[in-house]
């Protein structure tokens, strides 16, 4: 898979990732580590809260879309997150759902404090199977530029 | 542990967690799951990287900043979050650095599409044991109130 710079965006860009399944066992291991709240943890207990079941952290929505959202880019060297905003998750993800990200590039420049490097604005929204929208979010991220900066 | 409702709430409250130790394991652990870069995947290739070592994805230490904030808090019946503004990541975490979050309650107000609810706005701040800050979000969420909303 090809991997990519900061010179190879510009604003506008679009990206769609692979879908990722969301398993009951994963969804209620996530909540035993980081989440630990009864509509997270166990299908009988989620059952008696306003979810009427089982649904995933936000955070393991927002993981499960930087997995995707990374595996998409293929940023070389990486890219590096400076900072989110406007993140929501409108819908509950529940077990059995497939989440893909599209990826829209807002704004690229130059960091002013690294030549090697670029500043990319995106939006990040993560659908289920039926088009529903599990989670949006703005993200500034620093990328790797293709020759360093060299060409300064 | 007291189980904490709306009620309980006025702004201007702090709260403080217990600390959280970050481990290599479950750094490099997270990010083969979620966030897959050479800075996150291990300490050889991390080293060549500007971070000169291994750190943890900002999505995984969102979700321990997520364990000690439900821990903390301790809502009867589980906080619902609605969304995050301003997240970022000031400094790196790193392998063995131990994390404390502390909460600021920003807003309280009652629902007004479920009457049983509560909305907090809230700050959590997540230093390491050098004080440095390592994350820093703000937060809407939906939290339950004592008598269910009965008195209305």
């Amino acid at each position: 898979m090809k991997e990519r710079y900061f010179d190879d965006l510009k604003v506008g860009d679009r990206f769609k990732s692979e879908p990722l399944s969301v398993t009951e066992k994963k969804l209620i291991e996530f909540a035993h580590r980081f989440d630990p709240q009864m509509f997270h943890l166990s299908r009988n207990r989620a059952e008696r809260t306003i979810f009427k079941g089982l649904i995933a952290s936000g955070w393991h929505t927002a993981a499960m879309t930087m997995r995707l959202f990374v595996q998409t880019l293929n940023f070389a060297e990486g890219a590096i997150g400076l900072g989110v905003d406007e993140l929501s998750w409108p819908n509950a993800v529940r077990p059995g759902d497939v989440l893909t990200v599209e990826t829209e590039i807002l704004d690229v420049r130059l960091s002013r404090s690294r030549p090697g490097y670029g500043i990319i604005r995106l939006r990040n929204v993560t659908t289920n199977q039926r088009g529903e929208v599990a989670q949006t979010m703005l993200a500034n991220a620093m990328v790797p530029r293709a020759d360093g900066g060299a060409a300064e």
